[in-house]
């Protein structure tokens, strides 16, 4: 591996390109469209990857990751956060570029977006399905129709149909639960695609996220999927039951910088500002901020529990690790933490290094 | 205020600069060296109203923001981090350039560390008076006088004295609290300071962190003070009682992107991306991740308790509003958020924007 001197966030290329086809495989199975949320990697040599599988249309979370995106020859992008007013000027210069679309959350919205903009946008209108974040709640039918009308009276923006986001898959405590809450949001937009599909015989329905995409079967009703995270899947995806410990593509190298075995701890440089301060509540009420793992020849293997990031401050993280590894344990080594966040981790990290050496983009890294 | 459409970190240059001269006087009065910490602000032009105060020594958190600043002609850094062995050859250029200190935080650092220079270094011994992160431990006198030992033995180390962060204030539940425990890593460093002093003349105490250097007036033994996140405060700082409302001097503007009237809440353009996931527990259990603020004439004012950042995602907040404040508001409209922990806010803002629209500078922004 190339000389790594300061936490590196690592990647198995092999392991990435396994997830993105996987998915792949499991949309063109049901019949649906994939568009993938870019927000996770933020990268555009991992966007190649998605390319090669055949994906042409994405998702992503900011005007700004949509022209980092669109530079790199997205033609079909949507920008799955409720429309920023104040980014009316942007988004109407990259509308003239691409196929791009927003989100409508809430009966204000649409009239005052028709009047920023001058080129053709298409825009979804969110929809709440339970997950208590932001949209309309599927119940209000009133309000919804009221958006539908003000689509329909404006000049530029093209209904495109219903989204959601379940993100309180988040919070389940089964991949039954997941399933189930999944399944929930799925009815409620596909009877409201239903309702109004005559009058817009275009619309779709989109939903997303990762662990109802990585364990769901059905999705009968559903049009397209914007899951993001499984790209690399994280700890907490794995706490869910979204995927196996060796499903997860990322992990983060940092130096051993103090041993103290009489408590069996170390220190690494590898804090808040490279994990997030992102962590899990174990079965015993303890914080795991991310999992030790072990490197093996061709990437690397978790640690069993316990071992484990028990606190991060800036620049400092404290691991908590078994006698039988401690021992192993030099000053100057590397460690490697699976994140239990990804998204936030490589949002903080701004760049990628593969185990054969080659450094990968991420938007931050500019 | 210059145009402002997305998520954007303010600073309030005046109140700031407050902060900065605070600090200074309070430390010219007790006569001891304030080496201010650079890792809340990592600051170029933020540095240089330090300097402007006649500040010449600072302490950085990572060789990469030493460099930072060395290159801004700063020639006294101290890297108030366990040294890194991985980077000793970028320590060792930077040795040759300024006056450079690093940390040693255990027993068997020192010989490896003097074996991969060859520019003379000083180097603290990292004693831990009672946080748990790193360091040793002030009552292991044996482990002490071997690091001593062994950098008297080593060609390019040279013995700066004692250094302490007292972080376990962070955590304390009173003002009283937090002097009790300086005063008693005061003493732990300052008793160490005496079993050495003869041979050693030239050794030093120093301590650090926000809270003490904000509340303690007795700094008797102590030869230099190493706070940091006093140049911003931040609403922990406020709960702690480090700092007044009034003396936070930024503040996240986020767009509104939502209203929800129904239940008393607005969705900003604003999340883990940018406040990071720092969150306070209030009297009631329930989580702070910021707090709601009001722009006025010459800055802002925070709003009541219960006016807060409630739930963040990756780019998401959600803030709990009282009814007599969401009216006013609209889609499209800037609201401002008192940061929990500025370091952190500002490490994934990358830059400033002063009141008056100068933009400043920060290591991550390039």
């Amino acid at each position: 591996m190339k000389k790594i001197t300061t936490p590196t966030l690592l990647i198995n290329t092999k392991q990435c390109r396994r997830n993105i086809r996987s998915m792949v495989h499991k949309a063109q199975n049901a019949r649906i469209l994939l568009r993938p949320h870019f927000k996770t990697h933020q990268s555009r040599i991992i966007g190649q990857w998605f390319r090669d599988e055949g994906i042409h249309s994405i998702t992503v979370s900011s005007v700004k990751m949509a022209q980092y995106f669109a530079q790199d020859g997205w033609k079909n992008i949507s920008v799955a956060f409720p429309v920023n007013l104040l980014e009316a000027h942007e988004i109407n210069e990259l509308a003239a570029e691409i196929n791009l679309n927003v989100l409508i959350a809430g009966v204000q919205t649409a009239p005052l977006l028709d009047k920023k903009v001058s080129n053709k946008l298409g825009v979804w209108i969110k929809i709440d399905t339970g997950y208590g974040r932001s949209g309309i709640s599927s119940e209000k039918t009133r309000e919804i129709e009221q958006v539908i009308a003000q689509i329909q009276e404006s000049e530029h923006l093209r209904f495109e149909g219903f989204l959601s986001h379940t993100g309180n898959t988040y919070h389940a405590s089964s991949t039954q639960e997941i399933t189930t809450l999944f399944s929930e949001a799925r009815k409620k937009l596909s009877d409201l695609k239903k309702n109004y599909i005559r009058d817009f015989p275009h619309i779709k329905v989109s939903l997303g996220d990762t662990p109802s995409a990585s364990l769901v079967n059905d999705f009968s009703g559903i049009d397209e999927l914007r899951p993001g995270n499984f790209v690399f899947y994280d700890f907490m995806q794995y706490k869910l039951g979204s995927c196996s410990l060796n499903e997860i593509a990322v992990a983060l190298a940092c130096p051993v910088v103090a041993i103290h075995p009489e408590r069996a701890q170390i220190i690494v440089y590898g804090g808040a500002v490279h994990l997030s301060k992102e962590y899990l509540v174990d079965e015993n009420g303890e914080k795991n901020f991310g999992q030790l793992l072990e490197f093996t020849s061709d990437g690397w293997r978790a640690l069993e529990n316990g071992n484990r990031v028990i606190s991060v401050s800036q620049e400092h993280g404290i691991i908590q690790i078994d006698e039988k590894y401690i021992n192993k344990i030099k000053i100057g080594d590397l460690v490697g933490i699976i994140p239990v966040h990804s998204c936030l981790t490589a949002n903080l990290m701004k760049s990628y290094l593969s185990l054969d050496g080659e450094v990968i983009d991420h938007l931050n890294g500019g």
